[in-house]
C-alpha cells in the first residue's frame, strides 16, 4: 500500500478521520507510524495529499492540509471486456485499478459462459474493496465506473454511445497489423480511449463485425496469444504509454 | 492452450509422438480432435508447425510435416527480477513465458526476504511445466533460461556480463523521466534488452547505484506504482512493442 484511501464521509467537520479497520493495522504494523508522522492519504474520488497522524490507538489522522491538494485526473482509457471466469475476474479488479482505467464495461459474448454472471464478484460490495486495493497500490483516488451487460448486441447498438462518448475505439487481435500506438496517433486530449478485449476463445465473426461497424479499429499488442489478465495489462499499458508520449510531445 | 508442446525425445524415429498426459486430455475434450485432424504442435526449443492426429486413444500424432517448420526466434528481452514472494512467483512463470522472455535472472536484494529462496517454485521440475503452460498459451516453443542468485552484488559485479552480453539495460522507477521506448531507441538488432525490476519495497540506494554503474539506464512505465506482476507484464510489453516498431520501420 502506497497510499491510504479514506471515504469522504469518514472525515468529520474538524478534518479528522478515525480508522479502525485494516488500514489502521497496516499503518501501525507495516508503515510503523507514530503520532506526528505524515502519511500519504487520498479521499476516494477526491484529492490526494498528506495527512498528519494524531494518534495510533485509536488511529486518527488530520486532513487539514487537504485544502491545497489536487484530485488526480480520471484515467483517459476505458475497457470493454468480455466477462472472464470468476477466478480471473477476482485477480483482475485490483490490477485494472492499479493500471488506471476510467470505466470498465463488462459484457457477455458468444464464448462467455452464462453462469459467469452469477458470481458475487460482480457485486459492488465485493469488487469495490478490490478496486480500492489497486488504487492504494498505484497512488490514485479515482474509482473506475463499472457496468455489467448481459446482451452484447444491445450494448454495442443501443447503449455504448451513451455510456462512452465517441473517442478512439480499439479491438485487439493478434493478427492485426496496426499497433495500439498507431491506432491512437493524433488522438485529441478530450478523446477517451476504449479498448475491447474478447473472451479467451475470441470474438465471433458477428461480434467482430458489430464492433467494426461501431467504430472499433483493429490493433494488436504483438503476435502472441495472451490470456485475459495478461492481455488487459498489456493493452492498458500500451494505451497509457501512447497517450503519455503524446502529452509530452 | 493454442499450441501443444512436445519434447524432442517424445518423437520416435518415424516422427510419431504418443501423448498420455494432460495434453492428450486437452486435445480430446477441449479441442475435440478426431483422427485425421491437423493441430498446432511445437517441439520444446525447436520448430513449430502442424501435426496430423493419427489416433486419439492412445493419442498419437505425426510430425512428418515438421521438416519444413521454423523455430521461433528467441525473445530479445530478458528480465532481472528481485525474487518476489512465492505466491506471486507462482503466477508469474506462465505470464512471463507467454509474453516472451529469453532469460529470467532471479536475484536477492535488500528488501527480498531470505526465505523466499526456499520455495519449491525455484526448482526446475516445478517451474518448467508452468513455463510450458505460458508458451502453449502464446504459441511459442522457446523456453526462457533461468538462473537464481542469492548475492546481488556478486551477480552484478562478477556474473552479469558473462550471463548477459552487454546490450541495453534498463532499471525501472516511477520517478524516471525517460520512457522505455526512449531508452531503447536505436537499439541494434543484435542488442539484447535486460529489464531490472526491483522488490515491492524498491531497490536500495546501494543497489540502484550498483546497477547504474553497470550500464542500467533509468526509465519508467508511467508514474503509477505497480505490484511486481503488473510491473513485469507492463515492462515486457513496452520493451517488445518498442523493438517491434523498430523492426517494422
Amino acid at each position: 500500500v502506497n497510499l491510504i484511501l479514506i471515504e469522504a464521509d469518514e472525515v468529520n467537520e474538524d478534518g479528522v478521520a478515525t480508522l479502525t479497520d485494516v488500514r489502521a493495522d497496516h499503518a501501525r504494523s507495516v508503515l510503523r507510524v507514530t503520532p506526528g508522522a505524515v502519511i500519504r492519504v487520498g479521499i476516494v474520488n477526491g484529492p490526494m495529499g498528506t495527512a498528519e497522524v494524531l494518534s495510533v490507538g485509536p488511529f486518527r489522522i488530520s486532513t487539514k492540509s487537504f485544502r491545497a491538494a489536487a484530485t488526480p485526473e480520471r484515467p483517459r482509457v476505458d475497457l470493454l471486456l468480455a466477462l472472464p471466469r470468476p477466478k480471473v475476474m477476482r485477480r483482475l479488479w485490483a490490477q485494472l485499478a492499479a493500471l488506471g482505467v476510467g470505466r470498465i464495461i463488462l459484457t457477455n459474448a458468444g464464448k462467455v459462459e452464462r453462469d459467469y454472471f452469477d458470481t458475487h464478484l460482480l457485486q459492488p460490495e465485493v469488487y469495490r474493496p478490490l478496486l480500492l486495493e489497486g488504487l492504494q497500490q498505484a497512488r490514485d483516488t479515482r474509482l473506475p465506473e463499472i457496468s455489467v451487460h448481459k446482451q452484447f448486441r444491445k450494448l454495442v447498438e443501443d447503449e455504448l454511445d451513451r455510456i462512452e462518448p465517441w473517442g478512439r475505439r480499439i479491438v485487439t487481435d493478434p493478427s492485426a497489423t496496426s499497433t495500439v500506438r498507431a491506432a491512437l496517433a493524433g488522438a485529441s486530449h478530450s478523446d477517451r480511449v476504449l479498448l475491447a478485449v474478447g473472451p479467451e476463445g475470441g470474438w465471433s465473426d458477428f461480434e467482430r463485425d458489430l464492433l467494426a461497424g461501431h467504430g472499433f479499429m483493429e490493433a494488436s499488442a504483438g503476435d502472441r496469444v495472451l490470456a485475459t489478465t495478461t492481455a488487459c495489462v498489456a493493452l492498458l499499458t500500451l494505451a497509457h504509454d501512447a497517450l503519455r508520449e503524446d502529452r509530452e510531445r
